[in-house]
């Protein structure tokens, strides 16, 4: 393998691995009844609604940190971003919520299919040319790996919702 | 950026990751006390002694899927990754586990930085010549985007274990 084939398969490796945590709440979502997404994930924590609310606000900011697109619910942020759960917000409804994740999550997929490896390379927007020459590595892909890192986080914590079988 | 320098580049980015979620392992277990540690995340589930075993176990057991060195507990196995916690295991003792910890880990990163960025994409040991030569994925890389991800999701859990400030 050469150095250019290794950096196709790095790209590919980090995103399946993003795309396998949005399948892994896509599964969660299918076990679930609204009635558990609601619940806390343990005593005193954050619901499993806010933790999907989060996601989906997470996600959705990847199009204007990338620099790939414009954001598509940025009413979101205040609720589910800036804003710890139960801090008294009117929530989307479950059904709407799931929508926005397919939404956000199909387009993403499909800003995805377009780049090429190297522009995975390319700097994130939250960094400045002038940073970016210092530490190459504040690019689009590591963007990626922190953020799937960020989902499994919180998944471990939503996987709490389902019943405890000890 | 050239594709050498993208290929050295990721893997350091991947590296810093893992790092990373050992470092906030270390930053958790400075929180907990060992009664913290020893109680459950969540009513019913997985203890903190036990995730932090099982942590121990699935590093070690890099060395021998890497096929970088022979593993430093392989008795862990037994306790914290072929059994479920509670199955009436004498388990070893925080302060043991804290010690394995630390060995595993330093001697896991005095072998990772021996190594060279290439060396990351050569297969590991569970899979076959004939597999990787079809799916060049089956890479050292991928392992530690898994396990990354793997640790992450439990410290999402682990967190539980300090108190609760809603």
């Amino acid at each position: 393998m050469n150095a250019a084939a290794n950096e196709a398969l790095t790209v590919k490796m980090v995103l399946t691995a993003w795309h396998g945590q949005n399948t892994k709440m896509d599964d969660l979502l299918k076990t679930l009844s609204d009635e558990q997404l609601a619940a806390e994930t343990a005593p005193g924590r954050n619901t499993g609604t806010y933790l999907f609310g989060h996601f989906i606000a997470v996600n959705d900011g990847l199009f204007k940190l990338l620099g790939i697109g414009e954001r598509m619910h940025p009413e979101l942020d205040e609720i589910f971003l800036r804003n710890p759960d139960k801090s008294g917000f009117s929530i989307p409804s479950i059904d709407d919520l799931k929508t926005y994740w397919q939404e956000v999550n199909t387009a993403l997929t499909e800003k995805f299919n377009q780049m090429q490896p190297a522009d995975w390379f390319a700097r994130h927007t939250s960094v400045s040319e002038e940073d970016f020459a210092k530490e190459p590595h504040r690019n689009r892909l590591n963007v990626i790996i922190t953020r799937t890192v960020h989902q499994a986080y919180h998944l471990g914590q939503m996987a709490y919702l389902k019943k405890a079988t000890t």
